[in-house]
């Protein structure tokens, strides 16, 4: 099962991929999208909606996680933020995936075990669950902390199995998912 | 030219359409795209992408004009509106035409001459400025009279002009454009 996490924002927007095969979840890729800061808003809301359409074909996932948004923020940027997940998600719909959305505490519960975590220890938690040789920038670190949240779902002791799985690929263990790892920058040309 | 209005909402997506030729402006079509009150939001939002998309291939606008959003509204509406707006956005510049955003107090002036006019006075004045046989619909309304607005915008008086065309038009003079009248609303299958 794969699973695709996104963190959509006008500026930027993270995703995440990962994929479970039993007890074992791995990296696949993340990188954030970036429109250029000159594109015009309609530009950058194709912009996002054609790049997300081609992360599905690529990494063809079975779910999209998308993290629900809250509602501290001013009307206006709720409004601009809003362009950004309507473009997004009607790339997704239009793929036919599913799509769950996670409230951030759930989130951050899911890899850091509280639901009150700051962004470093997501980031942290994000690298050290994916065992990434690099710490992932913030919008992708959240982009992964959805996608693992997805793979997750709907399991109890979910936690306890993927730290489970992780202790036992850093203990040596064969992880063997011949999985590619590739951090995606991507800019409008 | 032709000029696509819309009124974007996660309920109703009002639309329309007008050919300016030289003086005159004629009606071509407006409707309502609505997806069903039963489908999820991300259906909704790709319904809304899709049919816009087709819309434009329909009718090949040379602009969509789209009214700016005021900001008198909570977080989460303006989330919700937000999303529909970047659904729809995103399909008008993947299409590659232009976008021109206008702030509603110039829809208003533009089609009753005073930027305080209500909802009704807009609809009755839409009607007469394009000879419709009925009133449109709100949401169709408001998203004529943008393309109206649009038809208008940068020509010194412009609603004089507007007035004249169709009181010459009104006054037996040949219209003789040709342009077919459509009323559609549009429902997901």
């Amino acid at each position: 099962m794969r699973f695709l996490g996104i963190d959509p924002g006008s500026i930027a927007t993270g995703f995440g991929v990962v994929e479970r095969r039993g007890a074992l979840v791995g990296h696949v890729a993340h990188g954030t999208l970036r429109p250029l800061h000159s594109a015009e808003l309609p530009d950058r809301l194709a912009f996002l909606h054609r790049e997300v359409a081609a992360l599905i074909a690529l990494h063809r996932p079975d779910r999209v996680v998308v993290e629900r948004v809250f509602a501290g923020r001013s009307v206006r940027s709720a409004l601009v933020l809003g362009e950004a997940r309507g473009a997004v998600i009607a790339a997704i719909a239009a793929a036919g995936v599913p799509i769950t959305e996670v409230a951030p505490q759930h989130v951050k519960l899911a890899v850091t075990g509280t639901g009150a975590a700051e962004k470093p220890q997501v980031q942290a938690m994000v690298r050290r669950l994916l065992a990434l040789a690099e710490t992932p920038p913030r919008d992708a670190a959240d982009a992964l902390a959805a996608a693992l949240c997805g793979a997750q779902a709907g399991r109890l002791g979910a936690l306890a199995e993927l730290h489970g799985a992780f202790a036992a690929r850093r203990s040596g263990r064969a992880h063997g998912r011949g999985i590619a790892s590739r951090v995606v920058v991507r800019r409008v040309p």
